[in-house]
């Protein structure tokens, strides 16, 4: 029983259409700035489901397949969050903002332009990077830091 | 905090050179069978380092850039079971068994020849097929199902 421990999911999905990916300008939230759609993962749910789900409530946009290409995680307060981190090439429906923020199509090279929230550049690289798939932050001292894995 | 989980961690890995996969012919374990290396993730460990240092323990192999291809989870007794899906085609070492059982490369057309474990033909499509990232398993009264997502 040593093994188990305290999780909290939530989902973060990279929508592609060629090099444009829909974007989202989260509004009321402790982590501001430009970012890509996702939420929570219900305790129980299919993780597939809960980003379906999701992407739906805050793009409009029905996904299919979406395919899992990393994770960010960190510990804080004897609980690990754990980000599963999405792509989507494959989707029907009309792009529309929700009340958690304004959504549109930015071609992903034109992301540096934007007001990211924070660490998104880094996020971006393990989702686009093969060779990385764990955006891994951990405490020194008082102090956080991460390594892309 | 009624998104927070109970979760035990594992994770599982396909390592490949060309068509050939090392499996491991686990020993006095409640899952019988050939199936691939792999391990528990302590608390608070990157999901990294604990794949590479399974893999390590189990076949002498140092593997490096483990992708994260899949998921598979089911929820028991108020935990949910993640077992993280790696695949890896960099490593370097001498294959070498351990206690944990005997392991050898296996060209990835036969496996289905050998005695698997439990499900892991269906598991494999997770491994393989780009459109699936998830084996979600379920109870449908007091039957257990799955789905691949």
């Amino acid at each position: 029983m040593e093994r188990i421990e305290t999780v909290e999911f939530t989902n973060m999905c990279m929508i592609c259409d060629g090099s444009r990916v829909v974007v989202i300008d989260r509004k009321k939230r402790d982590w501001p700035g430009v970012t890509f759609p996702g939420g929570h993962v219900e305790p129980g749910e299919s993780f597939t489901d809960a980003v379906i789900r999701e992407v739906q409530e805050e793009t409009g946009l029905n996904i299919r397949s979406p395919q899992l290409c990393g994770i960010k995680d960190w510990c804080e307060n004897q609980c690990r969050f754990v980000v599963l981190l999405y792509k989507a090439t494959c989707f029907d429906g009309e792009l529309r903002s929700s009340p958690e923020g304004r959504v549109w199509w930015e071609d992903i090279a034109d992301l540096p332009k934007l007001k990211l929230s924070l660490d998104m550049c880094d996020m971006l690289r393990v989702f686009t990077e093969e060779a990385l798939s764990e955006f891994f932050y951990y405490q020194e001292g008082s102090a956080w830091k991460y390594d892309l894995k």
